[in-house]
């Protein structure tokens, strides 16, 4: 969910040399040929799920993986689908990161990114647009749940004795 | 989710003294009266939300609360709108109990209890179907997410420090 870390998990993988691949990149490159004008990247998103099927993403993301590769990580997964998509070529462990909701809202606020929206009800309703994606599946049947509620060094720490344990 | 271990927090709740509301057990009370016959549980539960709204088990919960109760626990919250009914008469904390999938599932096949599916396909519907309901957003959206994935006497003593840290 937005807001819960899952950035900073990421780079913590990168640190260890791990290949991430950042699924809203990936999907940005598309967008940015294809959308229409005015288009918000999320909408864009939904449409391309339309198209082409739940796990369209992860299609794309699938592509971008350097042959060779032993272990490569998503950041950013929204649904089944795509998980599925994952399995395809590989085995796939699930990593969600989670912060309570009150929490995410005030690092959101703080952070205010150009893309991020600045109201309380912003932030739900963006909340919402993700569940309905359906997020809160796989967030469910994740392998690992990591809660990010306390400092940033105490996440790092548990985030380090979880990607030891996995690989 | 089934054989997480949200039994084992709730017993611990109730040792602590806190009045703990089963919503199967609340739900199984009308079913007993009121289902069709050879009608599952699970379809009875989906027959009422279709009847009154989503919410309509915990609206029944909200009814068993005795007068002048400070806090209670509801065990089984499956989606958002019920959430919403506890919203009404009081504030909310929603804690959710992960265990991995695999885990789960082995553990349900070690207890078997009568109204358990026992295999594995089984189990995996079983999921999809509280996924269904809407429970992933609420695990999504909680306000904290206890792990259970190693002994229960990890999980009874990081219990017992979450429900001081909440009280
Ligand atoms: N797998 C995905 N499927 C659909 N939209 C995505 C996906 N990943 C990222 N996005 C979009 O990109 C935005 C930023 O994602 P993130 O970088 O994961 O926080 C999200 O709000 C979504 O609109």
């Amino acid at each position: 969910m937005p807001g819960s870390g899952k950035g900073e998990f990421a780079r913590l993988l990168s640190e260890k040399g791990i290949k991430v691949i950042t699924m809203s990149d990936v999907l940005r490159e598309k967008y940015e040929k294809e959308a229409k004008s005015g288009e918000r990247l999320m909408d864009f998103a939904k449409r391309m799920r339309q198209l082409y099927g739940k796990g369209v993403v992860a299609k794309l993301c699938v592509e971008k993986i350097e042959k060779g590769s032993n272990i490569v990580a998503f950041d950013g997964i929204r649904n089944w689908e795509e998980i599925e998509e994952f399995k395809k070529v590989g085995e796939v462990i699930i990593v969600a990161i989670h912060s309570p909701p009150k929490l995410r809202y005030e690092r959101l606020l703080k952070r205010a990114r150009k893309d991020d929206i600045l109201t309380m009800e912003g932030l739900i309703k963006r909340d919402w647009e993700e569940l309905e994606m359906g997020i809160g599946n796989v967030i469910a049947l994740a392998d690992y749940v990591l809660t990010n509620d306390s400092t940033i060094e105490e996440f790092k720490s548990k985030a380090e004795e979880l990607i030891k344990r996995i690989l």
